[in-house]
């Protein structure tokens, strides 16, 4: 049998303990997974960028791989706790929109809400339901309990509103949303929304970009580019820089793509 | 077979090969060994931080797990080097506090000094013992090597001082013991402590807070809490702040906690 | 069969899902890898430490180990991409001179230009070669593929010059190579070059340290000190303290050892 993957997505950061029980939890109860930090530096409560971190990494993990999502404002609440199947992938995690994209690209999927305890540690606390409740679900799910056995059908689940890029009289309007850790500005438009234009400037503050080019390469040292990042959306970045604190900007900046003459 | 499951707390943090290099040599010993991390970031020779971090993840790791704990500002000096039975967990580190948690705990527990080099890198560095020493005897152990066959009986180990709540007319007085990355505050008032007083609210700094909550959700944004952690101690919180920094507070901070009349 | 470990230097950080995605990539075509972090936080685009971290960790990592190193300013250009054998060690990254040290140590060694494009992802990004090219040549070469499947034999590769120290009239004269995360000073004198020269002081900026220490325990907290560190070369520290915020020097600075009359 090959070996389960776990890919976690937290908001826990490394600091502390909290990422390393959740992995000896799921090693109690599942020792041959592998464990795979996709990040646990989501910025605190952030399901947005979480949702979106998740996105860029699902497809390029393995058939059958678990996705733990533990990002929840709403711990201990009544927020529901959920996984679910989609294509030849499987989540769990809070039902708070961390899966909106998820949910949004899947053909088809199918979600319970956790009820059947009898999946999680005895006593769960309402601090740390990563470590009782999700951490032991996505382990009993990778030695083979099905999605029928961890709870009941959940019908509706929680979406977040992710800005789209909208057409404009002369080419497109979108928004950053989100930085990664070299300061790129990776926006909400995509690849294919971008080469339907043919040749195009792109405008974010201050700045314009007389061309979206292929690689950092392509430029000098110090200079702004426009290229198609690795998730497939449009990117403003500097070469050798960091361009969120150039210009500055951030998530919901504004940029502008504008088709040439 | 399972794997066996090496748990690592150092203060090594992540930025240089310093645990990279350590886990190589594990697994040249032990190629089936599942490396899990605790935590790289405790602060620099900080004693008393590891043996807490250590405390909040010893119970949740699989039996058997052999817990690597390397936070050694006596590195390379005569202070002993031990490994420990305690229950069904082992540990190894440097014998400076840093496993006084797991002694205090213990019903009981067996240490040895390492003594027996065959165990060891040929080389032992003097600045990394982490590597040359713990490691590899933390990786023998892990394919099966037992306790007396690494050293000689250790006899009274060093345990560090941690301050315990102390009982006062009307409630309890504890101590700050440690800042989580979230801000958290986390004092050394137990569960059982707490409940025994009946309904009560909690005084830090300027801060009072009127009663103890059951998690965050329980308080409006931005409101400060006290609730009874994952840990099963009381912490003070900010919900979707940071408590440590608006006091502000840190280790050593007074809290009281007073009956309710 | 013993499973194979990959070991990873990137300059990705932890923030984002790059790190996860190549692990991803990789148990998608060997599931039975063991990764290991060397570290992640290599300074952006920083060939140099690369490539010294590498020295550092290489020869603890078991034989057989595949280092996959992707700090790569050129990504996505002309710049060409690489499998190496080194002795019982193999690597996967550009040609930039990541592996100088690696081909300045081995007695010998074979490189190919990774021109086989069976082994990649079916698209690779211009701008992320570490998840679409490097991460699925080092999965396969865990699986066994040989370096002949690959790739051309690459000819001449990439070498970065690393300054080297320099005998003096009075004893030597060298360098600050890096500085790790403890603020030590780790220079390019090494071992081997200190012991010939019997008793020594060392000097760096304003500092003057009289005698070359085995250990930080050997001075008194806060007193510099010079030690011989676990990479077997001449480091500057200050016990409990920051020796490169101090100075303050970093990469560069100058540090001369003066043989005692």
């Amino acid at each position: 049998m090959t070996r389960p993957v776990i890919a976690l997505i937290t908001d826990f950061g490394l600091q502390n303990h909290y990422v390393g029980v959740m992995k000896g939890v799921m090693l109690g109860i599942c020792p041959d997974a592998t464990c795979v930090d996709i990040t646990h530096d989501i910025p605190p409560q952030d399901t947005l960028t979480a949702a979106l971190e998740l996105e860029a990494a699902v497809r390029y993990f393995p058939a059958g791989t678990i996705f733990l999502v533990v990002v929840d404002p709403g711990v201990g609440s009544s927020r529901r706790a959920l996984a679910i199947e989609a294509g030849d992938r499987r989540f769990v995690g809070p039902d708070n929109g961390v899966f909106t994209t998820v949910i949004r690209d899947a053909a088809a999927h199918h979600a319970v809400e956790l009820t059947e305890s009898r999946y999680w540690r005895f006593t769960v606390s309402r601090t740390f339901e990563g470590r009782d409740r999700f951490a032991p679900v996505a382990a009993w799910m990778a030695t083979g309990v099905g999605l029928g056995s961890l709870g009941t059908a959940a019908g509706a689940l929680t979406l977040l509103q992710i800005p789209a890029a909208r057409a404009t009289d002369d080419g497109l309007s979108g928004d950053v949303l989100c930085v990664d850790r070299f300061g790129n500005l990776v926006t909400n438009i995509d690849r294919w929304q971008l080469e339907s234009l043919g040749e195009v400037s792109v405008q974010i503050g201050a700045q314009h970009i007389s061309q979206v080019s292929g690689t950092y390469a392509d430029v000098e040292e110090g200079a702004w580019l426009a290229l198609i990042g690795s998730s497939d959306r449009l990117e403003i970045s500097v070469r050798g820089g960091n361009a969120s604190a150039l210009l500055p900007a951030g998530r919901g900046a504004r940029v502008r793509v504008l088709k040439r003459a």
